[in-house]
């Protein structure tokens, strides 16, 4: 009876819960995405080809930024090229459920060539793995993993133009033992191994003749890292042992610790600091043990040293660490930045239309670059210049707000200094730089007076955080660009030129946050939204469900994420060992 | 649109076929399942403990006779110890399905853990491999394959009945490079390696630089063995190939090529003619090549060497092999055998009542084990002198029908025998054996006439298949011997003991054959039944659908199955390789 109860207390208790708001989700969420589906997919117009030779474009990478792009371009004067050692895109905010079995692996796939077929876009994939960009010749130099073909065990690939989004590794900061004693959470092979490794440990902690202090570090889980991913991981990983795993292993529950080290103060620190109090609280209430200001020194086979703040070392015993604190850069990316002398960079540094800074053809996005926002500070003298369109060599309120509107869309960092500081305009910026003799009526700027006026806007520039989100509105914008070229070509309709003649041909890429979402286990999730919106709740549970549902690539993969949480209300998680 | 297409194509056509008949199937066997489950789960009333120390039974393998046997056990005075590597139950006739993700392998396993919990009887699980048996300590000694645990890397068990369900392994018949070069098809990871690799090959075709014959020779599938196993995987990849990976692979489709070795005159030779010359029409329809009388001598890493029965060798070369030929001994069952001097054997012998032969409460079944059923020539003098009840030295048909019922249980071959001969009863028997005077009335048997009129029987002597079906009656068979074990003690229910007094405690294990399927591919199954029915045809292959959906071991795998199936009829498989 045991199972059929289960099947109905959850199943009931989900429904009771919520009793129309979830049907209706879930339903909403199925049906929409159909629709989006269905408008992406009508999209696809033939277009007749013309004469000319095609561009072909090399896409390195099928993450977020290059299915993205791959997704969104749709020009047939370009024949892509796609080179990525995975055949298939991973849908990655969910791969800390996969640790745990909520979600299956194969439900957060789809296969590169069934996204790439469905364009009017000539596309093509090798399973290889770009290791040697050689943008002097325009080629790239790969290797298959499967190891010889043919005799040779490389290839090279001509291109047109380079897409990089190859993504990052983890990073292990060099700190000794990490790369042999860790798991890291970046792949789906990895959330494969962690389930494997979290069913193993409760099997070995279930051996004979083991002593009871051998079974408690067997038992004990560390998560390295308080971002989303070690946070949500910790909270999977909690209730996978308190609603599942204890019933089959009931000497286990004693036995069982979780433990968080975060080096910083707080876990969760990119999150509003309401969302970090109430994750701190709900894992303390959980008995995750969280231990703050703790920086990993080392990792042996059997244990692992923390340092605290106050320089106190201590060695804890573990079964199993994960490890998730940040991103490094893949060799390749450093091979590459070596040889277009960006080589004390972390990360391949691009303009604002994310063109390879010193290269001709080049685009990086997603983990792998960094967009190097322009400073006014650099450009001042000559946005003066052009703002002085009658060359009087002072700039009157009028010609000032002219340019405002081109300087606002190539340095985004003025408008968020006017936001930061609650000015309206430009009127007030002048204002506050002329301070001493306020209202003037006919501004008239001297090039000292305009570089006080903007000499702290730099101040803003903002870095873009590495998350799915920037990859895949990169891909998105990218493509589009590709699509217009030869348009915008004749018709430029980015800012002007500060430093040259003319219009740039496309607007900079511009991010918008979208909200983040923070899963606490326990149907709890933390989100926030856009507007100074923060919710925490089972509400909050269901909008994450419906908004990864309804993102996903695929109608397949979106039914069967779906379809997968369904089963896990119903009969729980599967403990097998595969 | 293609992929919306696809979705109401599949959906559409398998609805129109079988407008109700598939629904109705699918139905019934679901909430038919959910019956079965409930009672199933409501057997298991509650026993009242006694005094007495419980006996220990440790059950080796968690196959389709340990499953079998742990859940059919239902007696509270047994404690029941569980070791195997595995900790889940495989339904193994769903193993070629996982091979191409038509069924996802998660989908085919139960938790062990899951299935032993229900139970009223103790019963505990090791994740260990039991690699020494010692009978005479009854004890076995065991290793977790998680390596060394507490400083020791062994451990050993008691027990006070042992049995032993660890089944078989693939047999390599020590050709050359098969154990290294080979995919065998017997474990769950087995079939996920299998799938990788099929993905693998497709990715590893489309590499540049390749010459045409070397993409040929990597997607050259070659399946050795015309048994059940080999003829579905030939047929499971040939589905996906032509159904699912051309789409994404154009240029593959005509380099693949499906190459069925076998050594007999024929596939599938264990079922009916009918089916066999079907499955060879088919094949050769589908363009799968099958070569038969071909005996594989050598097998390298890129070509294979197989002998036609004219001696004529020939060569070639391949992309990956799927080994199924047959199955061997484990070691631990080797080495159990010479110790018990069996060792001339390929598997253990055991008596009818599934005992290993020269050991006690040791029971052997499943794939491991053979009963050696006992000759009626070696026991016709004991026959005799039971059956003579006055000890007159001669049997009169009284008599003789007297000792016929305990005959025919204890030996089935007679039995059989009657009915291979059309015979109806003794008399028949008695009438052949003595044509020559044929119609007496009053038949008066001596020793010789006995004899003879049973000389023949011994022919009919049957051994059984190596397959799921029998495994998994043998372990129902034990499991309801161990439940009343006290009780036949006292009142024994076997047949009378023919050189012994008294009776036989339990009547020995008598195999019922329910059918076979042999799926096709293209939604063809080959079924054949009791009573000589044999059918091909998509009505088959629901039968079949609706049989294995019942046969699963949960609730839970019941509907994954089910819904899996459902997935592949909407979306098609997937061909990510992972």
């Amino acid at each position: 009876m045991r199972r059929s109860f289960s099947f109905f207390e959850r199943f009931s208790k989900a429904f009771q819960d919520y009793p129309s708001l979830s049907r209706i989700i879930v339903v909403s969420t199925i049906s929409g995405g159909g629709l989006i589906a269905y408008s992406e997919a009508n999209g696809t117009n033939g277009v007749v080809e013309t004469g000319t030779r095609k561009k072909k474009v090399v896409l390195l990478g099928t993450g977020w930024a290059g299915t993205s792009f791959l997704k969104n371009l749709n020009n047939s004067q370009y024949e892509v090229q796609v080179i990525s050692p995975r055949n298939y895109f991973a849908f990655t905010p969910l791969l800390p459920s996969v640790t745990c079995g909520t979600v299956e692996a194969r439900s957060v796939v789809e296969p590169i060539r069934n996204i790439g077929r469905k364009k009017n876009v000539d596309t093509s994939y090798l399973e290889a793995e770009c290791f040697k960009i050689d943008p002097a010749n325009k080629k790239v130099i790969c290797r298959s993993k499967q190891g010889v073909s043919n005799g040779k065990s490389e290839f090279s690939v001509d291109y047109d133009y380079l897409v990089i989004a190859t993504g990052a590794q983890s990073n292990t900061f060099n700190i000794p033992g990490v790369e042999e004693n860790c798991h890291f959470l970046k792949e789906v092979e990895d959330a494969q191994g962690i389930r494997k490794t979290v069913i193993d440990s409760f099997e070995k902690a279930s051996l004979p003749e083991l002593s009871d202090e051998e079974r408690k570090r067997i038992l004990h889980f560390v998560v390295v890292g308080g971002g989303p991913t070690g946070v949500e991981f910790a909270a999977e990983l909690h209730d996978f042992v308190t609603e599942d795993l204890v019933t089959l292993y009931p000497k286990a529950k004693d036995l069982v610790r979780i433990t968080l080290l975060e080096a910083a103060d707080h876990i969760l620190t990119m999150f509003d600091k309401r969302i970090t109090e109430i994750a701190e609280e709900k894992f303390s209430r959980d008995g995750i043990d969280v231990k703050l200001g703790s920086m990993v020194t080392k990792v042996n086979e059997k244990d692992i040293s923390a340092k605290t703040k106050g320089g106190e070392v201590s060695t804890i015993p573990y079964g199993m660490i994960v490890w998730s604190t940040g991103i490094g850069t893949r060799p390749v990316i450093k091979d590459f930045m070596k040889q277009i002398g960006q080589g004390n960079r972390r990360a391949l540094a691009t303009d604002e239309w994310l063109r390879v800074e010193g290269c001709d053809n080049i685009y990086a996005l997603g983990d792998c670059a960094t967009i190097n926002q322009r400073k006014v500070m650099e450009d001042v003298s000559a946005i003066f210049t052009k703002a002085d369109k009658d060359n009087s060599g002072t700039l009157t309120l009028k010609e000032f707000q002219e340019a405002m509107d081109d300087i606002c869309v190539r340095y985004p960092q003025v408008e968020l200094y006017l936001k930061s500081k609650r000015m309206r305009g430009i009127a007030d910026l002048l204002k506050e730089a002329e301070a001493d003799d306020g209202s003037k009526k006919n501004i008239e700027l001297k090039i000292e007076e305009f570089k006080s006026a903007l000499s702290q806007v730099d101040s803003q520039v903002k870095f873009l955080p590495a998350t799915a989100q920037v990859a895949a509105q990169q891909g998105t914008y990218l493509a589009k660009c590709f699509d217009r070229m030869e348009e915008c070509e004749k018709n430029p309709e980015g800012p002007i030129r500060m430093r040259g003649e003319g219009r740039h041909r496309f607007r900079p890429f511009r991010y918008r946050h979208l909200g983040s979402f923070a899963p606490l286990g326990g149907e709890q999730t933390a989100a926030e939204l856009p507007g100074d919106w923060v919710s925490i709740g089972h509400s909050s549970q269901w909008l994450w469900y419906s908004v990864y549902a309804s993102k996903q690539v695929s109608w397949r993969t979106r039914v069967l994420v779906v379809s997968d949480w369904m089963r896990r209300f119903i009969f729980g998680r599967d403990s097998s060992s595969i």
